[in-house]
């Protein structure tokens, strides 16, 4: 088993995609928020591009979350934050949602055997099913507008060091994120305050969102694509 | 002043260059190559993008390097050792050079203020200028084919940790790099064996080009980008 990172959206035509399992990583937040919904009972999240294609979804009736530049689009159900997708609001709905970045990295990675979703809040239980299914794996870091990100790179360090002795570090940037994950793990929180996107929390005022997607294993789920949707991988 | 790093060629768009000084890296072995070259008394790098290009200096008398996939292009004066560019050989002369990844790099940072050329060979020089230079800065790494790699990504960690407190970190590729770079540079040597192009070298044989070009102010010149030609910026 071979894992490769990719650490921008940019570089993921570089890579081969054919017979792998792509992990589709935004920790601020989409990723976490799609964990976060359907741990809490959503039967599914349908990932769109646009926010006028979610407004389609919107006029005819279905739940759904729209953020740009970090905050809800006006006239929407939910913006991006996991908090805001609770068990009374989407217990048994399926959701659309669209983000600045994330819900994008899903469509771009089409090709891949299979889609993950990956986030603090599911680490274990996607890094076991990782080991168990045995194909290569590309940790695919969704970033910020293109730009490497903080928090998804050291996201799929996370994931490398779980896979431990499993998987060989396919690419560079495994190496680099697996080197800087061992360095800052005892630390990751105060860590990630350097983080372009934590200032970007700061200035919006939803820095709790930040302590929420760092809790590690607080939702044991496995958001899978299928079709074009996202659902629990039974587990 | 603040100061960015590019992991990749292909992430240079997302930044602005205008007004800016570009340092391009390309450890192993091109930036490393010209600051050997200039240092060992060449009058001048003309950094060429083909083959082609630098078929048609040498069938004008040039001294030609040429290096494609880490390796000598057949007919040419040197390939991309900077142990070949000796004094004997390179002394006086202008030399034309075309590899792989670096010298492409040079030609893509025209819209900067300055462009110049960086390798631990010529770190402390460097980044004495760029401090007190002032401009915002743009580290740009040369990568290896377009991929992220360990060697130019943690030289640019060096620069940043080198320029201390008169710069702040751009964006979220510096923080990361400046944290690796400290986590790594006491091991900088053994780390660097984890790179993908360090294992290029072994099937090479050229292993020692990489004790070389890890030797910190080795060649204490910094390379300019006047014209179409790399000099010495006189300090």
């Amino acid at each position: 088993m071979n894992s490769e990172v990719v650490l921008s959206p940019l570089l993921l035509k570089e890579y081969d995609l054919k017979g792998k399992v792509v992990v589709v990583i935004d920790v601020l937040r989409a990723t976490s928020t799609i964990c976060a919904a359907l741990a809490n009972g959503a039967k599914s999240i349908i990932p769109v591009l646009s926010v006028e294609e979610a407004h389609s979804y919107k006029a005819k009736g279905h739940l759904v979350g729209a953020e740009r530049n970090g905050e809800k689009v006006e006239g929407f159900d939910f913006g991006n934050s996991p908090r805001e997708y609770s068990r009374e609001k989407v217990g048994g709905k399926n959701v659309v949602l669209t983000t600045t970045n994330g819900t994008r990295c899903i469509r771009m990675s089409l090709e891949a055997d299979e889609i993950l979703v990956g986030s603090f809040l599911n680490l274990s239980v996607l890094s076991s099913y990782l080991i168990d299914q045995k194909k290569d794996v590309i940790l695919f870091c969704a970033g910020w507008k293109d730009k490497v990100n903080l928090e998804d790179s050291l996201f799929a360090g996370a994931v490398l060091r779980a896979l431990g002795t499993s998987t060989k570090l396919g690419n560079d940037a495994a190496e680099m994120m697996v080197a800087l994950y061992d360095c800052m793990k005892d630390n990751l929180r105060a860590y990630l305050d350097h983080a372009s996107h934590a200032k970007r929390f700061k200035r919006l005022g939803i820095e709790e969102d930040i302590d929420y997607c760092l809790s590690i294993d607080k939702m044991p789920v496995l958001p899978v694509l299928e079709g074009n949707r996202l659902v629990l991988k039974p587990l």
